[in-house]
């Protein structure tokens, strides 16, 4: 596998574009497209929480159509809490695209970003769509990332390839994060995270969602920023087929190569999500082993990081890792503390449910000063592991989340 | 009900005191006791973390003792993830203080709040335990309020009077926070919550630990401050008989009038704890109404009760509503979306899942300028209801936790 310069318009036959419509009162690019030139399998997941925002509603709709050539997105207002208005203007948006790209408004899919419960602008984005889709380019991915941020300061992209049998095959991914982040998609299924991954790869459209499930569980599924679950967290793929491989329809050796790819491209993504948390100075890597099944070791892993005491404590270069201990322990996981081993970076703090005696205190001051802190839980009681990541809690973030919003 | 000025040492025959024994480094009161001049019935409930101090451990083993005069307390040191030895240290600090009562160590408890992973400097605690009993006085409520304190910045106690029947009978209590606060305790089961609750009700002791549990559920297992929970909570209460009430032994009325004023007081001192948060500025109420059953309710209040994002807004002033919605669609719990009422304070802002038009934008931050914020969601779905309570999200938060501990 290598990894190139590159996103979403990376791999054969996708173009991209992002422009201003309006949405934002910043005045910063709001609203983005991709189009495949060809069509092309799509798959997704979606939030599980129980209030879906309108355009959530819709792409699950049209998922049902067999091929699909476009993704539309607004960043700025999240179409949510919007009722059968809502609704309605988010089926707007996709028939708009569907209309000035000749397509089916079921070929069109449809996200939104920003904030809950405000009507969507609709005749701000109708009018930039003639502009939105005559910049469509090869180059595109770029404006596309930027103009899908909302209080993201970098944008957030990435491509690899791989070689299938004779062809070379390219998946080209960006997302955007990073503040409400607490994802829980599944495919039968604010700021919110929103992903759009492309490939020129041939694969069926069902093995297209089991590879994109098996990539979600260990990546988007796996990182915080604040606990918060969005109303709106989409993460969608399109594969169009033109690397001309032999299509991928089981869970063959392909289906393998092509997984592990997406696999990786989801995981850096999500990771540059954490990283990029609202307010973050600092990234936090817990890694949770000797687990009895995989969804203890999960479930650890992910409430050890929403702690927000421990998120504090990072920020604040804490070794202060007795909340790590409180936070496992609240998980709701049955395991026995007495043989749990806790360690910051190298450093053994907790030796079988045991604080380690003259704990080297700077040393583990030192790991905390790092910008990338990692933890590690050994419940030492089973061969499953699992991977969380999260930023640290700062000042900032509640700068960023206390001002007024209407 | 009268609410009279006092605490742990109202109810007759109980004595308190709380003293500096140089656990803190702030040189601020750290151990405290509470002692009934003669055996008392006692029952308690204590956190659920699967990681439990070892002042929880002792306590457990030491309630199925028949009667308990004395209560130890310390604050500065949580004693937990200290094994064997943490186990021990506390099993002294009930010896200690049996020793001085002249007591079996069984007829004592005790509990611990503060730092995690650290040692009990054990000779400080014996040190300074003639002082604290020689200090045992019937006005020693406030000295004792004041020495289980952490991060707290008020004292919180409180007491109240009733009739049974031609008796007086008097609840008091004083509790603590109000960082790694969110309670789930039970009675069959750091900063931490304690409460320590004293009555001169003559009560059976499994009358005493179903009223307990009853008070409870509605009051400290409702409140959050952070979403982080502690290894060490506890919710003590002693009830001596010197009232000289007809004993209460199963559900009459006398069980029911001395649960409803139990109920009001673990509520206000619930309150109180929510109210003095880590950083608070602002207090929050979430009512939920319309709910299946009573366990969604509390689910859906509780969710909202912890949202980081809500927490920010009512900080900033700002009635980013949206967040309540999303809160409440994470829960867990299946509601139907488009019957869903949010209002704040009396101002209605999604009507039937829809965002209302023309919402007054300046009433609806009026709402958030006040000291005590309402919030409350209508499901329309059934008659089941539940109130959660917490604070706003500062950056003070955010300071008081990053600080160095060690």
């Amino acid at each position: 596998m290598n990894i190139i310069k590159g996103g979403v318009t990376s791999p054969k036959g996708f173009l991209a574009s992002g422009v201003k419509a309006g949405i934002k009162k910043s005045g910063r690019a709001d609203l983005a497209l991709i189009y495949s030139e060809v069509p092309a399998m799509a798959a997704a997941a979606f939030t599980t929480n129980r209030f879906q925002a309108s355009p959530v509603k819709v792409s699950k709709a049209h998922l049902k159509a067999k091929e699909h050539q476009a993704i539309v997105v607004n960043s700025g207002n999240a179409n949510c809490a919007n009722g059968r208005i809502g609704d309605l203007d988010a089926l707007k948006m996709t028939e708009f695209i569907g209309k000035a790209l000749l397509l089916d408004k079921r070929e069109v899919l449809v996200a939104s970003t920003g904030i809950i419960g405000v009507y969507l602008p609709l005749e701000k984005i109708e009018t930039a769509v003639p502009e939105l889709v005559g910049e469509l380019s090869e180059t595109g991915g770029l404006r596309f990332a930027e103009a899908i941020m909302t209080t993201d300061t970098v944008k957030k992209e990435l491509a690899v390839q791989i070689r299938l049998g004779k062809a070379t095959i390219t998946i080209g991914g960006a997302c955007k994060g990073v503040g409400m982040i607490y994802p829980q998609m599944n495919t039968a299924r604010h700021a919110t995270m929103l992903c759009f991954l492309t490939t020129d790869a041939a694969i069926a459209k069902k093995a297209l969602g089991e590879s994109l499930e098996e990539a979600i569980g260990d990546s988007f599924n796996m990182i915080s920023v604040d606990g918060d679950m969005s109303t709106n967290d989409s993460c969608f793929i399109m594969a169009n087929a033109l690397a001309k491989n032999k299509k991928i329809n089981g869970k063959g050796a392909d289906y393998r190569k092509f997984t592990e790819a997406l696999k990786f491209v989801t995981g850096e993504l999500a990771k540059k999500l954490a990283r990029d948390g609202e307010g973050a100075t600092k990234f936090i890597e817990i890694y949770v082993t000797g687990a009895k099944d995989k969804t203890g070791a999960k479930a650890i892993a992910r409430k050890i990081s929403t702690s927000n005491l421990l998120k504090c404590a990072v920020c604040g270069e804490d070794p202060n890792w007795g909340r790590i201990v409180a936070a496992a322990g609240s998980s709701g996981v049955g395991f026995d503390p007495d043989k749990v081993d806790v360690y910051l970076g190298s450093l053994k703090a907790l030796s079988n449910g045991m604080s380690v005696k003259g704990l080297d205190k700077d040393k583990a001051h030192r790991l905390f000063t790092k910008k990338d802190v990692h933890i590690k839980v050994d419940l030492k009681s089973g061969s499953h592991k699992a991977t969380a990541w999260t930023c640290d809690f700062s000042k900032e973030y509640v700068a960023i989340n206390s001002e007024y919003s209407t």
